[in-house]
């Protein structure tokens, strides 16, 4: 795949000279449509053999553009404040909004770079890294983020010799980093690694480009023509295939709604669940993991009472509530995903969310807030984002709170009546009451499609109070145990 | 001040029954209201003496109000990522929005009591450090943040009882720290710096409270009036004394439209300034300092171009180019200057402003978006945040570009007839053309009142742009050189 580039084609000052002003201006011109239309991203990820000119070219690029809508955004090890977020945080977290455009230097390909140029790469490693990556960049791509990425490369003794004429100049040596200065030795296994990583990621939503770097003027010509194209014509975000009907029973049809408990044994009980799940966060080992709570249910199934009993359990240094309502704008201008990412805890917290990402798959595709190819591929982005939350250490666990049609008649009421939970009883409940029967069936399809085993939902009928909130308190109590591997004396 | 408080009241279990169902009610019902309102943001500082119950309190205010919209903001020493900005960073990064409730433990006045308990303090330290909390919290009041403080309080042989009687039950022990133990003998000296830190900081806008903490229910009780009072009735803002009017003579008048710069002189002197700042920059000294670069000015003066010039001198992953323009509603929801605290950069970091805080005292002057007393008070505390700025190493230049009219004119015509460049002016340079005699009025006051010698302004006429360019890279490059101390070899 690099034959063509270490050729180190080049591209004489004269023909460059023709070209450049054409480009420049075409570049600004798009620049400028996309910036105004504000309805797509544009990421460019740079990678490529160390000292094939990466750097000199973003500052190029940030020249032709304007680069007052131009982010480059350069991540290195992460520090500490990122290391205790799943990995993907800080990609997320720096997102740039609609129309303005992204440059990534050690982006999301890093690790798996890394994996690639050992000299016994762990391929199975390397295969599920590409395998996130894709589903990672496939997300933004339906999303209105296209993704690009450019790979340098220049043949060993090119590079060789650009890394020695910048070294002899005062006013570039110090571009040559260390790393530059290795590739010799390891041209080969680079050249390997980028063949691996290339190959098993190169996708028509987000594909590679190979850019000849050897010549600046080529690499620079290459560079920018690659991003004219990108900003013409976006690539082709990924078909997303609609799901296929799916015969979910009513998952409420056959709940025990009726389930109670006498005072009693609900003090008893739930005073003991309280005290396990206090003495569980303040475990040293809840240090390396956190707890994520996502509360979602029908209107007045009672999740702020269930949300308020466990914040009681906990210190309030500790947790934060996230109550999910209508998007900010900075919110609507990027995926879908991002406001609950900025929200992920840090290790040792805890986050309850009040509604949450399920919103896709309930009131926007009820209430038709959403396209069915969106609110479709939700689903499996949702157990991707969930899988990573987990697989950073997070004990999740998401409740579904229920009541019968009586019930709720009854606490809408109660509420009306009451004056300060009058402001909590709006016209909008009474109309989704009304779609209750839609509401049912998005709400089976969901938990049958997201009711995964590291992330289970808890179905639990409130019309019991009592009841209800022990089951909730018990659930998270013996998540805690369990994820710890501990158990609780008491 | 405290001899109420050390007298340790009590309140019996029977009357504090009778008050709680109102307190919590009358709770609820003012944080829906100030909620619904959006207007005003309650900030509840948490201080006092160690051991006296002020987490427990919170959590129970947690309780007691709607957890969901309250934030419980929890400070320690500043990690990393929070060093590498001004002390004051990570309290407006936090910030919550209007309608919100936010409880700040470990708050800006944590670094004050450190001193104010030290053997001996330094009391000028103890003065300036009082003066910049009570510029802050009055620019809050002033700004729809509403802060109160409350200050735990009870007598020794109080505080010695509750940890040991906590110590005594294991589901207590835990919320018993180091500190808490320690108080016994440094109650005199804690004391002491309580009223210390009490008197130099109370006002009108931001007023202490002492919450007698001994009986768990007159502490709560006492908590609850606070805040409940300061939902109904919150504190005054600050008067803003109008600004004694200024004769400031038309700072435009004189300047020298017309220098001129030959093109050899200009590509001798631009490029050897180019070179400067790029050295000074990548110099190890540039680590522990950031540079922030405001440009302001005319319409079509050049600022997008001076940009460019100088983002090509860096390398891309050191700056950030933060393009000012409506704020979103994130912004809208908070404190004027919070949009611009979110974007001051790290150490060894850049950032050049496109238009800045000053709009507050520009455009939103002149159009009538601000109050007269909000863009007067802006003065001061735009001096403030940029005090802030280089105390923490900062090195911060203002330019100020402008034009003759008749180069505008000329701009602008220019603008409408190329393709790509046509979308950069619109019918409002037009209309701010119009009202060219009233921006030069605000602009010519605000030189005046913020050219500080910390922060001075550059007033450069750009209608030659070689001139403009080369005296804006000299003075980047001598503001570099001299804020690190050292001249360039060259």
């Amino acid at each position: 795949m690099f034959e063509e580039a270490e050729k180190d084609p080049t591209l004489d000052d004269k023909q460059f000279a023709k070209l450049e002003d054409a480009l420049r201006t075409d570049l600004l011109v798009e620049q400028y449509r996309v910036l105004k239309q504000g309805e797509r991203t544009l990421l460019v990820v740079v990678a490529g053999i160390d000292g094939a000119g990466k750097g000199s070219t973003v500052n190029l690029l940030n020249e032709w553009l304007d680069p007052r809508h131009v982010r480059t955004l350069a991540f290195a090890e992460p520090s500490q404040h990122e290391a205790e977020r799943p990995a993907m945080w800080r990609y997320w977290n720096a997102m740039p909004a609609k129309g303005h455009t992204g440059i990534v230097f050690g982006s999301w390909y890093a690790p798996m770079l890394a994996e690639a140029r050992r000299e016994n790469p762990d391929t199975q490693a390397l295969k599920s890294m590409a395998a996130a990556i894709v589903r990672f960049e496939s997300m933004l791509a339906a999303d209105g983020v296209e993704v690009i990425k450019l790979w340098f490369h220049l043949s060993r003794e090119a590079q060789q010799e650009r890394c020695a004429r910048m070294l002899a100049d005062p006013d570039t040596a110090w571009r040559v980093s260390e790393a530059d200065l290795q590739v010799g030795r390891e041209f080969e296994r680079l050249r390997m690694a980028g063949e691996a990583v290339i190959s098993a990621t190169h996708t028509t939503a987000a594909p590679w480009f190979i850019i000849p770097s050897a010549d600046e003027n080529w690499r620079i010509t290459a560079t920018a023509r690659t991003v004219l194209q990108a900003f013409r014509y976006p690539p082709k975000p990924p078909v997303v295939e609609s799901l296929a009907p799916m015969e979910t029973a009513d998952r409420f049809a056959g709940l025990d709604y009726s389930s109670k408990l006498a005072k009693s044994e609900y003090e008893r009980r739930f005073a003991r669940a309280t005290a396990r799940v206090g003495r569980a966060i303040r475990r040293p080992a809840f240090r390396e993991r956190s707890l994520v709570l996502v509360f979602e249910g029908d209107d007045a199934a009672g999740k702020g009472g269930a949300i308020r009993r466990l914040a009681r359990s906990m210190d309030a240094r500790q947790y934060a509530i996230i109550p999910i309502a209508a998007p900010s704008d900075e919110e609507k201008a990027r995926p879908y995903l991002w406001r609950f990412w900025r929200h992920v805890p840090a290790r040792g917290r805890v986050a309850i969310f009040d509604r949450s990402w399920y919103g896709r798959v309930l009131v926007e595709r009820v209430e038709g807030f959403a396209e069915a190819e969106d609110w479709q591929r939700g689903y499996g982005e949702i157990q991707d984002f969930e899988a990573q939350l987990v697989a950073h250490g997070a004990i999740l666990l998401k409740f579904w709170l229920t009541i019968t049609p009586a019930e709720q008649l009854k606490r809408f009421r109660a509420r009306e009546k009451t004056p300060f939970k009058s402001f909590k009883i709006t016209d909008e409940d009474w109309r989704n009451r009304d779609k209750a029967p839609e509401y049912r069936e998005a709400a089976s399809e969901m938990l049958a499609r997201t009711n995964t085993p590291q992330a289970p939902w808890h179905v639990i009928a409130t019309d019991d109070k009592r009841y209800a909130r022990v089951c909730i308190m018990e659930a998270v109590a013996q998540a805690l145990e369990d994820g710890m591997g501990i158990s609780d004396p008491e």
